[in-house]
């Protein structure tokens, strides 16, 4: 069964679980209305149906390969990537002064996912280009933006984030690329990067480096570092790519999956850089490109998510052994399961969307602290969701899951770097339970507060789920005053835990909104089995969250045969 | 780091927690003391460090291969096979009299989850062989026996089962496979097979084929269907490999991981086969292949959660990213999760193994009883519990590990299927809530009993622990009693829940007398691990388990978009 976007399950969750509605009603976004929203999801569908999923296996087929320095794309690429620019599906959000449709990030993020689950190699690019996009659009120069910003808007030019390298993954702080003025108000930027998504590729004119770099004499650690705009060519006086940088592609890595991006070890050997933002404050504005791309990948393992789910159900109607298998008690088990979760991810993902775009539009502190917030749930759940998914997936379809030819076992390959890159899913739960309570919990217990609202006012309705939404609750919110008094550490031992936990919560309120505003009761079935099911686990999670850090740490190095 | 077996866990495992002690006071396996035992344990780790692990990343690197209709294997494979069948490593469990050890399983399945953790696809083959023995050893006459036992034991022939058709996975009852009678006693096997592991290779002289098919005018389903061995060769005068028999493989399928094990597409073609067993019982002949085949893919889980704990720790003691990484309290969680999954896997998987023993010793039907209620746990707990070492240990490497070089990714590849074949995970569980529940829970309360009296006889030494896993058993005793008085599809709604919460307190049972056996400390670390923040989890599962069909019945395929 071809990939269907899932437009009516999202258009769904904007008109009733995660609204649009308050995002429309500012200014900055008042022409982003309902119909417009459902017009341009559509649309997206569209090209996700007919143009990316034909293209997705290709990647898997025939990876992306480097030759002669260039990287050429898998078959199919370059036709669908020219069909994303044309119909301007990467200028969505961007600033409409360069060209960009100024859409909220609800929409958005909405199309990522449509796009992930459809080919998620080739969605990897527009993200990443999006990403620059909005660093640049914040911390350049007009000069840099002026000359940048139209072509990554039309997808003539790509972005790329350049942190990485072998001894400074998670910690940043620990790079060595160096940055030495030129005199000219350019840099010479020199060291190695590995890990670059798309470094490289011939969709593009022109491929444009953020690198994270240190000037000379620059403070150790993350406050040394300084963020550069690196072109694998030099715009000439027109704005057209010139001569070319001194950088190039040393090789691509061997991955498991996700074939059809390259992915780069890239050489810098005295390019031209250009300074983005300040010195020394690097950090800050990579940040803003961070945080935007991981919610992009929360819908990378949402898109997995609903395309595995979709294949295991259409596998599961067609298998007969002893009659259709979609009717054995075990298998409807999970695929009920992939189906409840997945919309359960989403919703908390287009919370997150919208968050980002009520603090955009407000300057609203509590948005904002809620986006912040959302932020590392929503890329944890989504990607958790999205492996499950996939593994789930790859179970209902028995000895033809493991045989490459069915398409699954690319989604479980695929989908699994989604809790490992944008900061490992460990890196968001330190996140969580480090910076983002950091307020007191004060932006936990909003959100617990609206949980607990919404349930007391459709408790008469819905006597049994509200109830245990209540309480579920309840048990967070008391877990998240001992997370707030406790040390550094006792939190990172619990932190994994507690934001599944949070998500188990979060992800009840949804349902419970969903089947409060369906008549027909789809929703309230997949409601049901979430919250009878499911999200009982938020006790026994909340149990280990509440544990310490004194068990985990008993078992030491040497218990562990280090 | 390379693979070290892990032997010395195994033996304290064997000397205090499923206790050899018992068995080697059979007369049957008299000579099984725990001196011969560590000795023979000692000397497999050796062949599986030093000869199987050395070859593991082979069987990816250069998949088997179809070439002139025969398997071409990996590597260095041939060379590893030979030190296995000059170790004796296939005759362990095999009968005396026709030149095995006449060991116990206890011994057997230890050495494969050293096996399996060295190289998976390899031991694959011995344990199919293995198989075979046994079935022949019960079902097959003594010329049968005679002219194939030796060669099988002696690993010089290689043995496959049968079962899969396209249409016929599990619901076998479907196979179309005819068998028609030669009139010399000889039948004519004809029809197709699928996902035959090994079925064919250049390690061995002969490849004997266990195939179900259906005699003329036989019964529909299970009951019409007989069992046949189907040589390659057909043995001459002397029982040396004769004329070729009428089979052939069609193809190797591509499969996601395990490429070192040739998963075939066999062709009979009016192949000659010999009955083995009677007519139209041949699915009870091949259950008794299947029975210990199960145990033994519980061990391939267990021996690659062994094995990518081992890389996982030693990366992350490595490792620096804020200093070692194994000091980061998030990762320190995982390992200790993964080391205290492996044990208790293991611990089940034995404790299976010790059950087979004893019944297999004494006659005793108490002890089969809890061998056949074992074997669907261990099966999928061991399997999951590789699956979910191999994931973790993955999140341990962070991007490194979704590279392929460091080897981790295989594991994850590989493992994956485990959870499918032998019966995937789902048919287990139906398997544990209908056939294994039938007597009415009594094997499981014996079980339970078992936990409860060993909780309350150490309760006072160790009040915390024990007295939890006392209420976990009586949690699970309750919840026994509920699925018994059932009907059975609300049985098998909560069946997979209703398993793992059984293996969380066997799991934390077998924890806690590790804990008291242990002098030193490092057993109760994970003790307390195990107990205090994964055995909560038993709650949620039963309250899933006793959610009973309707929840799962009301997502309907209309619900699921089908």
């Amino acid at each position: 069964m071809p990939y269907r976007a899932p437009s009516a399950d999202i258009r769904f969750i904007l008109d009733h679980v995660v609204p649009l509605a308050p995002v429309s009603a500012t200014e900055k976004f008042a022409d982003a209305t309902a119909e417009m929203a459902g017009a341009i999801l559509t649309e997206a569908g569209r090209l996700c149906e007919t143009i990316l999923a034909p293209i997705q296996r290709n990647g898997d087929l025939h990876p992306a390969r480097l030759e002669d320095g260039v990287v050429r794309t898998s078959p199919g690429f370059a036709e669908a990537y020219q069909a994303i620019c044309e119909g301007g599906w990467i200028a969505v959000c961007a600033p409409t002064e360069h060209g960009g449709m100024g859409l909220p990030q609800c929409v958005n993020m909405a199309i990522h996912d449509m796009m992930s689950g459809a080919c998620l190699s080739l969605q990897l690019l527009p993200l990443m280009t999006q990403g620059q996009i909005e660093a640049l659009d914040h911390h350049a120069s007009d000069e840099l933006k002026a000359l940048y910003l139209p072509n990554l808007i039309s997808g003539k030019w790509a972005g790329t984030m350049n942190l990485t390298e072998p001894q400074a993954g998670s910690d940043v702080g620990a790079l060595r690329t160096r940055a030495e003025p030129n005199g000219d108000g350019t840099y010479s930027i020199t060291g190695q990067k590995i890990f670059i998504s798309w470094g490289d590729s011939d969709l593009v004119e022109n491929v444009c480096h953020l690198v994270l770099a240190r000037l000379p004499g620059a403070a150790p650690g993350t406050k040394g570092i300084s963020l550069f705009m690196v072109p694998k060519y030099i715009p000439d006086e027109n704005g057209a790519p010139g001569k070319a940088n001194s950088l190039r592609v040393v090789s691509l890595e061997h991955k498991m999956g996700l074939h059809g991006s390259p992915t780069c070890v890239m050489s810098y050997e005295g390019a031209t850089g250009w300074l983005v933002g300040q010195e020394n404050r690097g950090m800050a504005a990579m940040f803003t490109m961070m945080n935007n791309a991981r919610l992009g990948v929360a819908m990378q393992g949402i898109g997995v998510a609903e395309a595995a789910c979709q294949a295991a159900t259409a596998y599961a109607a067609d298998r007969q052994q002893f009659g259709p298998i979609i009717n054995h008690a075990d298998v409807r088990r999970m695929l009920a399961e992939m189906r409840c979760e997945t919309f359960a991810a989403r919703a908390i993902a287009l919370a997150c969307a919208q968050a980002i775009d009520m603090a955009h539009a407000t300057g609203d502190a509590d948005w904002a602290a809620r986006a912040a917030f959302l932020t590392p749930i929503a890329k944890t759940i989504g990607t958790e969701t999205g492996m499950r998914a996939a593994e789930t997936a790859m179970q209902v379809h028995g000895g033809m899951g493991f045989v490459e030819e069915t398409g699954i076992a690319q989604y479980y390959r695929d989908v699994r770097v989604t809790a490992i890159y944008e900061g490992t899913n460990g890196i968001q739960a330190m996140d969580l339970v480090g910076r983002k309570l950091s307020d007191g919990g004060e932006a936990a217990y909003r959100l617990l507060e609206e949980v607990q609202s919404y349930a007391e006012s459709v408790r008469a309705a819905n006597p049994d789920l509200a109830g245990a939404v209540w309480a579920a609750a309840e048990t967070l919110r008391e877990a998240t005053e001992w997370m707030v008094a406790q040390a550094p550490r006792d939190r990172q031992a619990g932190a994994i835990p507690y934001l599944r936990a949070f998500a188990r919560v979060l992800g009840a309120h949804f349902h419970l909104r969903a089947a409060m505003a369906d008549e027909i009761g789809a929703r309230k079935a997949l409601a049901g089995f979430f919250i009878r099911r499911l999200l009982p686990q938020h006790a026994s999670l909340l149990a280990e969250a509440r544990d310490g850090a004194e068990t985990v740490d008993s078992v030491t190095p040497e218990v562990l045969g280090a």
